[in-house]
């Protein structure tokens, strides 16, 4: 995975616009977003999934960009004073607290334009249509039926305790809905585009969407009573249902499990081309931090 | 002109996700944001466009309207405290009065998506590779070379006295970049694609979104001293600098009518299909309000 993280670091830093040109300011807080940052779980995603179709590493890796780049601007908003409100975010101080917040609304408006940009100036496919497909994927996981959809459910459901079913109806949309993305935008690089295959990554992409949030909130528990020794974590301190909350460690660490075979099921059959796409359930589901 | 207005008006409707989706209160304030609104230059200038390349009003539209929801994010971001902090937007509360901050930034956000969805989901043109051109455009005029930098500017420029170069430096990306954009996206839109009318058609369209600006900086002048006896107008009470302030009143209004007689220069030769973007920019610049 070591290598897949480094070659995206590299094409990041390569196709965000240089810290030197006009507006400096506006660029320099966009790399400061973007660059040295996270676990890049969606780039990594989207070359695994393009090994199933037979993509080459330098047309994943700008798929993978643009998803990066949704992924980041939506980090900055996120943290901004009127949503999360943090200071900290991977130990720097946010693109508000750096900058200052009406830079960090630009950065983050900016980031989601420069996604799209870059899906339709470099060829991806040889197939135009194809990459319109990916155009359309990624903008609506995105947006008010995606990524930003489920950020206003959070919002509208914070203090109240939800079910598990309106967990799931919130988390396929505020994190599931980019990992799709990105498996899919991985998948629709390649040169081989198999409509059965293609709906099996999906059902992959699904599972392993909604596992890595299930074992978040079990992270985010398992940690705080570490920590703290008694009280639950940042999440539920904030009025914020989670998985843990809703049906306890126990249930929701069985939730990941059949989540993780779930996508396995799914991988069945494709063989040797599927491997890292099964190893990253594994990798997700299993992880310790 | 009327026609359009209310054909857009009802595409926007149309397009918009339905209020009562989920989540309803994000869907609700997007409708709000974006309908019953403003003068829709953007959309009159993408059909004008359109009748030069002969493009189906049932394409032009769903161009334009992308083009709108871009332009509608921008004024719900730019409203925001953090940004200009407007409590009112054609004489209404503004999303983030009549609903919250965090709705208003998703508003925006998911507006953002919406447009790079319709220009990908619909099909507006025989040519896919046409449509992955509409894409990249509009991402570029929106973005840190386009519209978001030119807000960048703005706001780095509050409080300094910008000379002339610099201001158009700022407007041709600030207002100039989308107003090219709701041009070639309504060209590009049509069956008939000459790369040298394109061109004739760039250059209206920069003539026309800079004078755009330069007749705003007039009437805002203009409508202060009328209103106020002496005193100039918001934005140079805000400490921004304006064509008036740099260049004084008369020599800015010779610059728009020259801004006019570029764009009128050219759409010379293309005879009684360019008639609407001949009479488009008059109103533009001939505007009183």
């Amino acid at each position: 995975m070591g290598g897949v993280q480094a070659r995206m670091e590299a094409a990041l830093g390569r196709l965000l616009p240089a810290a030197h040109l006009a507006p400096a300011r506006l660029h320099e807080a966009m790399r400061y977003a973007v660059l040295e940052g996270g676990k890049r779980v969606r780039p990594l995603l989207a070359f695994a999934a393009g090994e199933v179709s037979g993509a080459r590493p330098e047309r994943v890796e700008i798929a993978a960009a643009a998803v990066e780049m949704i992924h980041a601007y939506s980090l900055v908003h996120d943290d901004m004073p009127c949503m999360d409100d943090d200071v900290l975010r991977r130990g720097k101080p946010t693109v508000h607290i750096e900058y200052d917040e009406a830079t960090a609304m630009l950065v983050g408006d900016a980031l989601q334009s420069l996604a799209f940009q870059l899906i339709s100036e470099n060829r991806l496919s040889e197939n135009p249509s194809f990459q319109l497909e990916m155009v359309r994927t990624l903008a609506v996981a995105s947006g008010s039926r995606g990524m930003a959809g489920g950020q206003q459910i959070d919002l509208d459901s914070t203090g109240k305790s939800l079910a598990p079913p309106e967990l799931e109806f919130m988390h396929i949309r505020k994190t599931g809905a980019l990992i799709r993305a990105a498996v899919l935008l991985g998948f629709l690089s390649g040169e081989r585009i198999d409509q059965e295959e293609r709906q099996r990554l999906d059902r992959y992409a699904k599972a392993v969407g909604l596992a890595f949030q299930v074992v978040d909130d079990v992270l985010d528990h398992e940690a705080s009573t570490a920590t703290l020794g008694k009280t639950a974590g940042k999440d539920s301190k904030q009025g914020k249902s989670t998985y843990v909350s809703a049906v306890g460690a126990a249930q929701a660490r069985a939730m990941a499990e059949d989540l993780r075979a779930q996508a396995h099921g799914a991988l069945a059959g494709l063989g040797a081309r599927a491997r890292r796409l099964g190893e990253l359930a594994d990798f997700i589901v299993l992880r310790k931090f």
